[in-house]
């Protein structure tokens, strides 16, 4: 039996930071809500199997609708919306458990995770996610740094100015071996200092032999975070005749 | 007597990564050449005594007509242009050496770098740089870094994922005490390993002890690296109503 291929679409942001008057993954984007264009890429792309979507428990009604209407063939529209964390991390928590509960019943799988503010996610990088899981037990989307990164110290002064060449900015999707995943969570979950702003982070830190890989991103798979971006984004689409 | 406040306009590269189809410092942004942008800010700026600006030979004589037209009053339309190196560090190296010799005679000056490829420079960066130096022997105008960042190790494996809250994202201007950029400098050039992509790593990576500051950069201060940079440019100087 093939290992089957999970995606998970985060989405359960609250709209806290409030530069959208609304939380972020239901902002319009060329006519649709934001999440919307993540679950279309995924929905289109062969190496995947099941879409869980995580939301937060405000907006899921929103969400079930916007399932249904988009005609996705992977998510189910009811119960493959699940409620997420106040977190990142604890949603990806939510969804690892969801997942070995109710679709996998514990057995590996390919598991990806990907931000719903990366709406220019391509096929491409979802395929090429998909395949580095055959030999790694993790794997990042990423681009080359352009910028010099300098780290501050607690004294709030340069403590270091790592060489650039080696330095890469982490995007989504990323990929795992789910048993990998599960394990570096078990063990996280127990550090009363856990925090991580990244799944690969996670499994760097907890379980420091794993082997991360990296796949090419693209620069233009940018996370909304500004308004400003919006417009970027916006035109990004247009150059791909989407919007 | 104080302190003289010099500024260094780095726009010596030549064009070699043709993404624009010229050295990129002479790129047409709203009307004007990408360089005259930065050349005019720090004109304008109270702080700044006196400017050089950094060519290849190539462009110099085009240089020289950009500043005469552009009755900048703080550069010396000959020989305030100087001729820079292959790297942006021989450039520096350049602008020390000149200044050394031709503007302080050896004497402490603040010294302010600035690559023209940030035309969005404000004078509240500047001002800022300058004020900076009171308190450190060096800072660079940066911001907190967005995006998670990996470091890859000799293996092209992930080796490290950076906690990112300490991450900073380094812009130019920064600025130094002279002395000590010299210091460092002198000690960079007898490496034989010798590279970077900014003058504050420099500092630190040769003078460890230096107290080199954060003063508040710019989300808009940003580098033109690729093509589709140019219409980001152009949006923030219109947002700004300068173009």
């Amino acid at each position: 039996v093939k290992t089957p291929t999970i995606a998970v679409i985060l989405a359960a942001g609250n709209g806290q930071r409030a530069r959208f008057n609304m939380p972020k993954q239901l902002v319009d984007l060329a006519g649709k809500p934001l999440v919307w264009h993540s679950l279309k890429k995924f929905d289109d792309s062969p190496e995947i199997d099941v879409i869980i979507l995580v939301s937060n428990s405000l907006c899921q009604e929103r969400m079930w609708g916007l399932v249904r209407e988009g005609g996705f063939s992977k998510i189910d529209g009811l119960s493959g919306v699940i409620t997420g964390g106040e977190t990142r991390c604890e949603s990806t928590l939510s969804a690892i458990r969801y997942c070995d509960m109710e679709i996998t019943g514990g057995r590996e799988a390919n598991f990806l995770i990907h931000d719903s503010a990366r709406p220019l996610v391509t096929g491409e990088m979802i395929a090429g996610t998909v395949a580095a899981l055959d030999k790694y037990d993790a794997v990042t989307t990423a681009v080359p740094v352009t910028d010099t990164i300098a780290v501050m110290g607690d004294d709030g002064l340069i403590d270091n100015v790592p060489s650039r060449g080696k330095m890469y900015a982490v995007q989504t999707p990323q990929g795992f071996r789910l048993s990998v995943l599960k394990k570096a969570y078990a063990r996280a979950i127990k550090d009363p200092k856990f925090e991580a702003t990244d799944d690969c982070g996670v499994v760097k830190k907890y379980l420091p032999k794993a082997k991360i890989g990296i796949v090419q991103g693209d620069k233009e798979n940018i996370k909304l975070t500004y308004a400003s971006d919006l417009a970027i984004i916006e035109n990004i689409l247009r150059s791909r005749g989407v919007a």
